[in-house]
């Protein structure tokens, strides 16, 4: 049943690309779109068909997923802009849109409402879990919008993901995805900042780490990904700190954390540090480090060369 | 055997009290001091031996055991000042001495130190786990010193604790647990921030602490102390913030932190921050409060009155 | 000469309606608009005419000058929106367009560049001096955008100002007047930190004040801007905190100057602690207080209730 | 008449020589001590006696003067440590005591009070002003004790400095010293951060400095140490960040202030930040470097290489 849906893909880079693919194994029916052709190509290799425009991409789609980097192209895809039309004038009133973007919460929000009011199912559905989780199909989606709406995407991301969270309404996705990645940005710069104190006073990192790995101090950082090199094998920290989540796409999410808790009057003191500690890792020419690579900043080490 | 060994207990305040009655349990042969004499009355009662004066009281001790409120008791019970002089002067050569203090790390190394001159071995051995471990005998100790003296104590700290960690060399066990504690006092104000952020914008924390908890935003305090009220059950927070490990604790194991951090230089502008909030918070009158009360610092509703 | 000037004036709030008074007083001919009819009235009495629409209180004018509360009132009134058409298409060519608005540069620079395309000059004015600078016909304008249009406006600014700055091309009015009120809300944190801090260790603020307004310290809060109480006479914080420049205003800016830092990427630790801290206080019911109110959040005293 | 005053003077640096050789300029007659040789030798060849010993040094002295590094030489030269007796055993009754080292404040009391006890005078009177201003004669003394011992020691302190403040009760010297360079600190970070942020907009750092001089920005560092090079001459900054007041010396400035204000229990989050980017800057080799560099720590061009 579910393989007859016919679903339109669109934006097919680093994240969405391995996306439609993992659909496609599942044996569904997808049309993809981008921009760039050789993108495009892959996925017809692959047994997806393809379209000249996007219009013409989402041409009796039941489910449309969209995977592009910023809220502003979310917008002029559904909405249109100057340049195009949106598609909120073309979809089918029965289509169900999904976007896995990363956007800020007021775009979601914006699109998701416009096109609710032309009767279009629409969830915001940001993904953690990096290239590695989209090729493997083992992506968390965070779903915002109402819950028959996520009822009905569930069968669709669980072919491309393992975990699927329902945050809450419209927007709670991209919340919850920024919220979790704030905090995670203040869990690897406190980490950070411990490992290196222990070392200054002359703690052998392994040590401390498995100290506190036992004690209250205990994190995600510490248990699956240290930032310390050589604490624990095969992490980014133990490879150069290549690979993993690059430190300037953290530094986008904390900007959309930052953005939101402005304008929703939050007190986020941590976080807005944690901002600008990793602005300036990235001013620094480390932004394609893999973002455990802020522990640089507090060793005595690499700063005195 | 190890029944046999004559040990002295100085200091019975809340910790200490119950420490050293875990080792009568244990059938251990203890002589206790303390300037209070209901103190010692409680323990005389449980088998205890006490004596008039301190320097009596570790009279003929293989080990002696200090438990006191900062440095400067340390110091001035060992090493002597101009009221009395120190146990140095009246120590045997083949005494152990632990200090479970939390102190900072010069004044335990000074003191070791000092000791080791004397050919009297010394330890210091800082405890987490509050008044409830040290009743229940579930305390963590977290050792520094001599390899060698570790393990001579490990059959006592194991009367009186559950995970016994050697972390490194005289003072090494103050440092462990300052960073240690420097880490959790970031994750509670990072997750209280994460927390607070999602419920300005519209979502549920039960909902974003379930998502995070399985999520890289994982960590000791959304396990087990959730810091938003009726998250968790039977946590501070859902008990009006009673019990627990009190803010003016944290406050001043992060001063430690920070006094640590200023001395070897190093860069912790987190534990800094947390340092200024935890103060902060106490300023304003919540000092006996359980640590995790600093959520309402993030919280509209309670702030607003 | 000047005063056969046509003008058109925008928005005749708090800020606006003195300044527009002070053009009628100078003998100007201003065309009013507000959507308040209160606002219109108290304008007409002094002189100026009025008009049923913006689009007809613009026609035939020669200068264009905008007050209006935020970014999109400022886009919507010139370029349009889905409620009214923009001035863009009513404007005549010869005209030279005004925004006083305190708005984000980028908005400021994208109706700027939208006008040029159009043959419209257009400058970015913000203005700072509060309500009294403006009633009194002393405001400072801080302007940005090509300097022959500057030099236009300059026998108009004159007339409601005492500073009139070229700050750079488009944009760098908004530019400048947030740089230098994140820097003022450096110095007033920094001031009442310090302040307290000598209070808290025994000394009299006056004295103290009095002291690093003579050394390093010196700034402008020192001087006519003292944040203790009764320090300096007939400053806000010996009134009650009442008047001068309101917390919401501050926390305003500073999230303007945040925003302009994330898109800019640059490193701003210390405006982004005010920023939290000025949305703290205003979060604690303090934003229609005088900024210099943040003083209260480093008292002992007042937090102690 | 004060010209037979007889001086010790102990302590002959940088700052001490010089204080020294104005003291001789005077007529007045001087004792000095120092562990190095040279340094002593350069001031008897300027008229001054010397001794075998500090204890010599002092003998029937009416005042003494001591300019050491740190708190812990203070406490050594006037209580005595292990190795020698402190001058608390051998100064005249009617001596004045005029500490100008810059140290903790709780020391200063301490030595103050011992001395009190003993019946001799005793002022904390650390400086500002630099070796420049010790040269010329033209510091700045901060001094904490009774009015009478203040007054006492201005005809000495006016030989070698232009503004003599009286700040408060023993140890005040010390607390106003602390405050105003912990604010000073927070006013060259402030400063340096509006300034790039306005640079980073495409401003001239030049105009931006002159508008915010000139608006509520205004502080000492725009007046007379504009931290961005070229925009004033004859700073710092405009010599390579040379000279000046050097960062390790601030960082040991912020390094007491931060020291006091736990013990104070005040809360001083921005004064703390300072005090972590001063001690990171140091720890990235700058620490010789005028602390006006500070602004490198936010410029995109310093920094990307």
């Amino acid at each position: 049943m579910q393989t007859q849906l016919k679903i339109a893909f669109i934006g097919l880079g680093n994240m969405g690309g391995p996306m439609a693919i993992n659909l496609l194994k599942a044996g569904m029916q997808v049309c993809v779109f981008d921009l760039m052709p050789q993108a495009v190509t892959k996925l017809t290799e692959q047994g997806a068909s393809s379209a000249n425009s996007v219009l013409e991409a989402v041409k009796d789609a039941d489910i449309v997923i969209s995977m592009l980097p910023a809220g502003k192209h979310v917008e002029a895809l559904y909405l249109g802009d100057d340049k195009q039309a949106g598609l909120i004038s073309v979809l089918d009133k029965n289509c169900l849109v999904i976007d896995s973007s990363t956007i800020d919460t007021a775009t979601a929000q914006k699109v998701g409402k416009a096109l609710a009011e032309h009767g279009i199912a629409f969830i915001d559905a940001p993904v953690s879990g990096g290239v590695g989780g989209a090729t493997a199909g083992t992506l968390t989606f965070i779903v915002g919008g109402e819950l028959s709406h996520y009822e009905r995407a569930l069968p669709v991301l669980n072919k491309m993901g393992k975990n699927i969270f329902h945050a809450g309404p419209l927007g709670a996705g991209q919340v919850a995805k920024i919220c979790n990645n704030m905090l995670l940005s203040v869990l690897m710069v406190g980490t950070s900042e411990a490992l290196q104190l222990a070392i200054d006073n002359g703690l052998d990192p392994k040590v401390v780490s498995d100290i506190m790995l036992q004690s209250s101090g205990r994190n995600w950082t510490l248990e699956l990904y240290n930032p310390c090199p050589n604490v624990l094998p095969n992490v980014p920290s133990s490879k150069g700190y290549q690979g993993g989540f690059m430190v300037d796409l953290m530094k986008k999410d904390l900007g959309l954390a930052i953005d939101t808790a402005i304008k929703s009057e939050s007190f986020t003191p941590m976080g807005e540090l944690a901002q600008s500690l990793y602005g300036k890792h990235s001013m620094q020419g480390n932004g394609q480090l893999d973002f455990s690579s802020i522990f640089s900043m507090f060793s005595k080490h690499s700063n005195k060369e």
